[in-house]
C-alpha cells in the first residue's frame, strides 16, 4: 500500500497494529510518550512492558516528536488511552492534523464531556475523514498473527475501504460499516456488562447468569445507542456483541476482575484500589445512567449496577429485583 | 397456577424444569420411559445419572405409562432428545393429545425429514398450540436455583403469556416472543457454531478467532433462518447469540468437544468415537450446507466446515481462505 501512517501510542494495541500495518507494507511511524520507553523500542525491537512476545519489524520508526510523527502522514491512527487524546491533539501543529484521514482504535468516552472520540477529534482537527477500529482483538493474539475479526466503521464509503485495505491482511479480517456512532458506543458502554459478569461471577452465579447478562445488557445498550443516533444492528456486530464477547470471557479484563471484587463484597473504591488501573466501566455506568434518565430510557441492568456501585446495594437482592420485575417481550 | 403439567423426558432438563413448574404450585407428572431409572426417581427423589446435586420435590408423580401422564394433563412438556420426539407421540392415544398446549425444551431437527419439532408436533397431535422453550441454560444451574433467562416463543400471544406465567419465579425470568422458527433455528444451527468453536480452539487459536466465528456464525445462521421464514432480531436474542454463548464456552459441550478433537487432528468419525456420544452439530451442518445449496444462501462458515467435516480439509488452510475471501461491509 506504501500509505505513510502515524500510530499516536506504543501500548499492546499500538504496537500490534503497527506491525500489521508494516508487514502491509505501509510507512509506519509510532509517536511515543516518554523518551525512554522510545529509545528501547527502537533499539531492541521489542515492547517488553506491553507485548513482549512479538518482534518489531525493522522498518517502523519510533520518536518522541509528534509532529515529526504525523507531518509527512496521510493517516492518523489513535491508539492512545481515550482520557489524553483531546491533549495528544492538541499537541500536534494545525497544519499537521488537517485534511488527514483519522483512524480511533481507543474505546471509550471521555470523562467529563461524554464526548465520543469522534466528537473529540471532529473538535480539534479541521476537514479530516474519521473512523473507528473496533471489535474483538485481544492485541497479544493479533500480534502473534493469529486470526481476528474487526470493523471499520466510516460515514464515507471510500474512505472505509481505503482504511479496510490498509488492515486486510490473511490473519485480520476487516469488515466495513457506515455507523461511527454505533460503533463506538458499543466499545464504550460493554464495559459496563464486563463489570457487570465480573459481578455476577464473583457472587457465585453461574453461566446462565452471565450469557443472560451479556445478552440482555447488549439490548439495553442498544437501546440507548439508537436514541444517541446509532443503527441498532450496530450492536450485534463484532463491535457490539462480539467484543463484549472477548471481554466477558477474558481473564485479563480490568473491568471483569474490579466486578468480581465488588461481587465478592467489596465496595467500587476497594475494588479499583485493588485492580490498581482505571476501571472504564466503573465511571461509563455513571455516563449510562445519567443519559439514560435525561432521555427517559429504560435500562434496568444499568440501574442495578448504578446502585451496587453507587448505593453499595446487595448484589443478591438486586439481582432478585430484575428478575421479579414486570414480564417482558424480548423484542419489546 | 395449579395446572396440570405432563414432562415427557426424565434426564437433567426435564428434571430441573418438572421441580420449577413443582415450585409453582403446578401439578407435574413426568413420564419415563426406563421403569428401573423410574423407580429410582419416585423412591430416591434423585436423578443420580443426570442431576445428582438437586433434590426432587415430594409431589411430583413419575409414571412409565405416558398416557397416565398426559390424560388429564393441560399442558405437555417435551424434554426428550429431538430424534425419539416423534415416536413418543406416537405412542399417545389420540384422545390425550389433541387439544393441549405443547411445549417443547429439547433442541434440534430431525434427522432424515428435516422437519423442526413444531413440524412434527403438528404432524403428530391435533389443535394443539405449540411454544418453544430456549435459551441459555444449563440444566444443571436451573436445578440449583441459580438466575437463568430463557425465551418461550409461541405464535399465538396469550399461550405465550400462559406458560411465561407458569415458569417464572425468582430465578427463573421468561420472555416471550413471537418467533418459533426463528428461536427453533437458533437452537439448532448453534451446534453448528458450538462444533466450530472447539476446532477453533483444537487447533490453538484464541479468544479473537473464536469470538469472530460466534459472530459471523449467528449471521449467517439468521440469513438462512429469515429465508426459512425466522425474524432476524431473534438470532441476536437469548435463543441465538445468547444460548451459542453458553455453549461456546462450556467445557461440557459434546460439539466443542467434538470439535475440539477434530481441530487437533481427528478425523469427524474418530472424533464422535470419542466423544462416546451423539455430536448434533456434525449431521447439522450438513443439513444446513444443503439448504444453504437449495435456497442458494452464502454460507461461508458452514462451507467451510463441511469441507473440514467431509473432505478432511486442513483447518488451517481452510480458515485462511476464510480471511482472505472478498471484501465485505458487516451488513450486507
Amino acid at each position: 500500500m506504501n500509505t505513510q501512517i502515524a500510530v499516536l501510542g506504543g501500548g499492546s494495541w499500538g504496537t500490534a497494529l503497527s506491525k500489521l500495518l508494516s508487514e502491509n507494507n505501509n510507512k509506519v511511524k509510532v509517536w511515543i510518550r516518554d523518551e525512554r520507553h522510545c529509545r528501547e523500542l527502537s533499539d531492541d525491537r521489542i515492547n517488553k512492558k506491553y507485548l513482549p512476545n512479538v518482534k518489531i519489524p525493522q522498518d517502523i520508526v519510533f520518536t518522541t516528536d509528534i509532529n515529526e510523527a504525523v507531518k509527512n502522514a496521510g493517516v492518523i491512527l489513535i491508539v492512545t488511552p481515550t482520557q489524553v487524546v483531546r491533549n495528544t491533539l492538541k499537541q500536534i501543529k494545525g497544519e499537521y492534523k488537517n485534511d488527514k484521514i483519522v483512524i480511533n482504535a481507543s474505546k471509550g468516552i471521555e470523562v467529563g464531556t461524554l464526548n465520543r472520540v469522534s466528537e473529540i477529534v471532529s473538535q480539534e482537527t479541521r476537514n479530516c475523514k474519521f473512523a473507528v477500529l473496533t471489535g474483538p482483538s485481544h492485541a497479544e493474539e493479533v500480534g502473534l498473527s493469529m486470526p481476528t475479526a474487526i470493523t471499520v466503521a466510516c460515514e464515507d464509503k471510500v474512505t472505509g475501504e481505503l482504511i479496510q485495505d490498509l488492515f486486510m491482511s490473511t490473519y485480520f479480517r476487516v469488515y466495513t460499516n457506515g455507523d461511527v456512532i454505533g460503533a463506538e458506543l458499543g466499545g464504550a458502554l460493554k464495559n459496563i456488562i464486563a463489570l457487570g459478569a465480573g459481578i455476577s461471577d464473583g457472587v457465585g452465579y453461574g453461566d446462565n447468569a452471565k450469557a443472560a447478562l451479556m445478552n440482555r445488557g447488549i439490548v439495553e445498550i442498544a437501546r440507548l445507542g439508537v436514541a444517541l443516533g446509532a443503527d441498532i444492528h450496530t450492536f450485534s456486530g463484532l463491535s457490539g456483541i462480539g467484543d463484549l464477547i472477548v471481554t466477558c470471557t477474558s481473564l485479563h479484563s480490568r473491568n471483569r476482575s474490579a466486578g468480581y471484587l465488588i461481587g465478592q463484597g467489596y465496595t467500587k473504591d476497594e475494588a479499583v484500589k485493588k485492580v490498581g488501573m482505571v476501571v472504564e466501566g466503573i465511571s461509563t455506568t455513571y455516563a449510562a445512567y445519567d443519559l439514560a434518565k435525561n432521555l427517559n430510557i429504560d435500562m434496568p441492568i444499568v440501574d442495578a449496577m448504578y446502585d451496587i456501585l453507587e448505593n453499595n446495594a446487595d448484589v443478591k437482592d438486586t439481582v432478585n429485583k430484575l428478575m421479579i420485575r414486570e414480564k417482558k417481550d424480548e423484542k419489546l
